[in-house]
């Protein structure tokens, strides 16, 4: 059940727009055309994949498609479901014993719920169960940031193409300057590849890279949630307790809007006695 | 009793009029006119917000508004006010027993300073209570923390969608060379986007989360002081000794200015004996 | 006796000198007039103070002209006193008794060695001491961070309301471009607030913060000698000792010198035996 | 067996074909033969290397041929050979003893597996052997640090040059005015060096700093593995436990591909019971 | 037997030489003329000089000398001889006993030698001549950052006040456009600041900074080894112990261009058996 993060491509489309709008504002839609040019794409987009085909290796590289796919969807924080799947598992757990479990597997989709119901069926010791799934956090953390970094490192490379292509164009035009008349056009496409890389830093790469940032900690939290949960079903915990455990970081999460909109600061409160 | 921050507002007023005296005094009162275009402030604004969406998940930038308001208050910082409340709970809990202090919560507004009532009423031990309001000021931090990341991204992404609009405002000039008239006033158009640009980052959204920042860390100062209050309550310490530590805090707070008046260094004070 | 920092009033006047020379060497007395534009020292000046007032809390920004002053004052390192002031009230302590270093305390006009004073005349331990000591050191630590930081903020908001001030100016100037005699001038005025900008920061306001920050480091060294000094008297060392103990730091100051004058590097000193 | 990085200069290559279209496209062939400037490479090179002479020591500047082939190889990670000799070397052990063990050297080329197993060999303890291994580890990543150090130094120095050819480009066209036809060419020959300095650093430089640290990054993982795999082959442990252990981190190694095609989120995986 | 370390003034001769080609190459040499203005350098040393005075105190200004006259000294890291002088030491030591070493200081001129074996020969315990020995490293450390820091600020105020002096020209010329014949030459002294202040930060100030930061740590080596010799000395150790001890900073050293040369990556070893 992910969803796609609607946010993504709407704050791209929007910056797109406003653009847009500026251009055909000022320069009518026949402007709109000289906004378009092949070899200036091609230079800031080729000379982008070059940088960074040079700074990463393939392995890297063949993420790339996925990272950038990743910053499309959103994860639905279900965490009332998650909490709803561990009480069902713990009280199943107490009535039936640990192996029970296994045919709540069937259910369970995730791997990394998966992977801890079986080391709890399996009967490996609380802390040995904490270190796996862990060690299994910090790996998928270095996975994000991999990715990440790809992601990161475009943001900084397309800026440094528009740059180069500019240059190439106001060279060429500098050596054509017989003709005046073409001087004006020349240098307004020579000045098209900034605008690429400005506009592929700003508005893709690096607010894609924050956002990735942001989803990586969610999921970090996620899975520590899931850890707890997991430890508490194998240790027999009451449900009851369980649940009121795992809701503290419901209401710690949920917290933030309730909290955003009450009073947040203390001076708000004191009633002179 | 929160009250207006009049800074924020005076320095936003106060930096708009030195631009508009700027303006009319080179380009008399139409001169003015001329730095208003819409097309350009859409472009600044629009493509911002484009930015924020991709860069952000839908949950921080419904606070976005909240935020806002906070750096347009302040919270007095009534020290006073709170030592004289913990002195009353004192004596009251020292004379009627904790439980006595129930009736005192109708009287305080701020949850924090309730939540703690009630963890000592309940008797909770002061480690604990400790723990969980420690945690409570943590969650604050990294609360506030996201809140303010969304200020300072705004003022990153705001002069990039300046250049961004100057550079579509040069193409199109660029183009329509023909007419030398128009020339001047369509680069006047087209740096208007990144004066927009440059003003709201150094005049809104840079110096807004600097002084959250400087908010937070006050906050944090008056609840550690809440803290400390709380468990003096609890543990029936003489209302004398309470108001001697917590007006450490106090002195500690106000020495700032008593010593910024007086030689704060050394040198000025041994005399040659 | 505080001396006044010679050093920050002749570089400021040094650097406006060398501005001199160079205007007047090219554009002659009267060219120097066209550096003087009141409207462009307001929107840089106006500018400025009106991003700081939002960005810091009154009572920082009151400490603002206090802070200024700090910078044009040095303080006399004058160690050898220090340790004779030390050396002098071990003696007396050994001889008399700690209590009739309050007799002494009329001779001593520094805060922090009055208050190191004190606390050992009433018997407080010396780890008591020590603690007490460092804690008002970490607090003047952040009192000095606090304060340097306005002129830190300062150094960066000044250039960037200069590019603000000839962005205001450029469009002015793009809007009136009939008149081809006042095309020079205008962008002349324009680039005004750039220069106004770049010289507050890098003339005035960034050395300065990075002074006030080499002063903050020396106090502190100061004043950790003091506590080594009180605890020493306390214990009722022998000043003999206590003399060795102090000098100790004063070789490990003045060594700077000597050491810079020798050869600090080994490699001299190997003689092939 | 180590193989070459074909990446390296695939994207070298490709960067230096997407200018050329670039240039071709919008200048013709004749075009492209303006951009070779024998002097303006001669101040950008030149600089650069002057640059590194001061900045660098002697021994380091040597290293600078061999770290960029460096860049241009890559390391096949075949862990499952590596895997295969550790089974191989402990079922020997086990069988014959470790001192058999010395005739495997003759198979084994690399220095730090070969050290590996001559200490085992010689019965130091796994602690010691651990610890001097380790210590090589650290011994390499700080050489390659100062190998990479040269490469990303000169990645800040080439834009610098470039800037300062531009600049003396432009002073000697300014001081050369009289030939209104020779101004364009002039200012075009200006800006090469300004393209050369970028093109190097965001192409070559800074690309193949990053790709060499990432490069560090797996040959430290490799060796861990290594060390692993020598200290199971003293203490004798059982060759399928070795390899289970050792293909742990092959499959953290490889899982980085697998999980990144599978659904690396959790929200994907709760079925509503 | 410290000698010149001749790669930073062939660096700088170098840097101008690429310069002056650059210079004849296109402007001729009456062009090369043009690039001297002494109102020019004025503002931008002056205005250099005008930030550190202000930047630093007195004690560190004065140090600038004798730092700049550091980056032209190398160290001759004769280990060997070292190892050799410890060797003889130790030999000594054991036959005649530790009092014998006082007649080997003749022949030793490093005063960190020097001490080390005095305080071994007045029979200070091992940890105590460790805690001292290692307390004038950090100190050196702390000098060698201050000296280093004088000249790491130059090259940020250097291209300010270049800045700053295209500034002050540019607005001069802008007042003069009365004869175009003096546009050009005006605006190319005005842009010969800026080359002044960059190549000042980028071929002096910002090389020598990082180079004084490579020499200090390689100091910090060589004295760690001195510390392990003294040691060794004082406790007797057997001469070819020590060597050999001595030896491993050695290999350890030298082995950079050893293994540099040889494949230093794991890949290239493992034959398939």
């Amino acid at each position: 059940m992910r969803k796609r993060d609607l946010l993504t491509p709407i704050g791209i489309t929007l910056g797109f727009i406003m653009i847009m709008i500026a251009i055909i504002n000022n320069g009518g839609t026949e402007g709109a055309a000289s906004f378009i040019d092949l070899s200036s794409i091609f230079i800031v987009i080729g000379g982008l994949v070059a940088s960074m085909l040079i700074n990463f290796k393939m392995e890297q590289i063949k993420l790339a498609n996925k990272i950038l796919r990743e910053a499309f969807h959103k994860n639905d924080l279900r965490l009332p479901e998650l909490i709803g799947l561990f009480i069902r598992l713990s009280e199943r757990a107490r009535r039936e014993g640990l192996l029970a479990l296994e045919n709540e597997l069937e259910d369970v989709d995730d791997p990394f719920i998966r992977k801890g119901i079986l080391l709890a069926v399996d009967g490996i010791e609380p802390e040995v169960i904490n270190d796996i799934m862990n060690a299994e956090i910090t790996a998928m953390e270095d996975r994000h940031y991999k990715g990440r970094s790809l992601i990161e490192k475009a943001g900084e490379y397309a800026p440094a193409w528009g740059m180069i292509g500019t240059l190439v164009g106001l060279v060429l035009m500098l050596n054509n300057l017989q003709d005046p008349a073409t001087l004006g056009p020349s240098m307004a496409v020579a000045l098209l590849t900034t605008l690429y890389g400005t506009v592929l830093a700003n508005l893709v790469f690096t607010p894609m890279a924050n956002k990735l940032e942001i989803k990586t900690e969610e999921e970090i939290f996620m899975r520590q949630i899931i850890i707890e949960g997991v430890i508490g079903v194998q240790s027999g915990q009451n449900p009851r307790i369980l649940e009121e455990k795992l809701s503290a970081f419901l209401s710690n999460d949920t917290k933030v809007k309730e909290e955003a909109d009450n009073a947040d600061f203390v001076g708000e409160s004191i009633n002179e006695a």
